[in-house]
């Protein structure tokens, strides 16, 4: 009897999937973006815009720069977290900005390779150039720099299919339970934040989460509340 | 002329203070308290009990246990984390609990060695071993493990004294920018998260945050709101 090879489609079987879910609005998901080729080897990255303000409304929740000491902390935070990585921060003209154009112009990339190189260009460009992403002439720029036809893109963002798109994407990582940015989704698991890209790996490398200790935990009842 | 040599009163140098601000309510507060001796070697951690509702309220904040979406997530990150750093979890038999007795409890204790383990110890019977920490049974017994008069120490959390320093306490932790646990303070400087740990030690080992940029990003305006 030969020795057991393995097969040829088990040398061929595709990486998993791993969702990145983005808003350029939010600094720790520009963190994340940063170090997401961490992830290259054992997954496939699928960039996901989604529109953050629309998490937040979704979910009752408020974003960082919506509470006055929280919006302080984490701009101090980040500013750490970018030094300790190395990397260059200034942050964008205004914060928090309207970043649906930007949005609808990564959603109008079916291309998930242009889509990546013109989100990560965004990312560069508000949080370490200065940029403002609410000028469509940053925007035309950027995308010129990643070789993307400006004018078209910019044509197709402004397109009510695209705005569509955009919502539809928003109400769907909604449904599968994200209500921040970064969120990264392996096989429907979610990871929230910047700081959770080892976990990620630790999944990717076949690790499991406890679920049913995670299902017994939730279906405990509370035994206090806060006035509302 | 003779080599000049360290003086004894820098050999003595006291370590630097890290104020340890937590409620046992928090899982990630559990998780940075049982990590919390990698800061022993750098610094002198203080146990700082405060209300986590209170800050909340103060900071107009919802807590993860508030919002659907986020408190299925937290407790699947937080059985995640107690896993990647071999933890055994349970968690509490009801949560969120009232956490106000075993908060006062450790307001009581003014030995910052008592406080830190006794506040040790209630993390491990709510997290650890699923024990009930609105119970007075509950919180007598870990008392007397630590080697308390767990009668005395029922009886001062009662104490209208002690509930106005435990009051104050979170008082003084949201005027100092402080909105949730577990948080680090070094020299009046604020790291939120049991995954900040790092960076705490980043700051004893003498690195500091840019804070010119930090004052110029906080300093520019928004351009966008959400509706309310």
């Amino acid at each position: 009897m030969r020795a057991r090879t393995a097969p040829v489609a088990d040398v061929m079987t595709p990486l998993p999937i791993v969702e990145f879910y983005f808003d350029p609005i939010s600094p720790y998901a520009w963190l994340a973006a940063r170090q997401c080729a961490r992830l290259d080897p054992v997954g496939r990255l699928e960039f996901r815009p989604v529109l953050f303000a629309g998490l937040l409304s979704a979910h009752g929740n408020k974003g960082p720069a919506e509470l006055p000491a929280k919006r302080a902390y984490t701009m101090r935070d980040v500013i750490r977290c970018a030094g300790r990585l190395g990397v260059p921060m200034r942050g964008p003209p205004t914060h928090p900005f309207n970043p649906l154009r930007a949005l609808r112009m990564c959603t109008a990339l079916d291309d998930p390779l242009k889509r990546r190189r013109f989100a990560l260009a965004l990312f560069e460009a508000a949080w370490e150039r200065g940029l403002d992403l609410t000028d469509d002439a940053v925007l035309a720029h950027v995308a010129a720099d990643c070789g993307l036809d400006s004018a078209e893109l910019l044509a197709r963002a402004a397109d009510p299919e695209i705005k569509r798109r955009l919502a539809e994407a928003t109400e769907a990582a909604i449904a599968a339970g994200v209500f921040g940015v970064p969120t990264f989704c392996v096989d429907g698991e979610l990871f929230w934040g910047a700081d959770r890209i080892d976990a990620v790996l630790w999944r990717l490398q076949g690790h499991r989460t406890d679920e049913a200790l995670l299902g017994e935990v939730l279906a405990r009842p509370a035994s206090a509340a806060r006035k509302p």
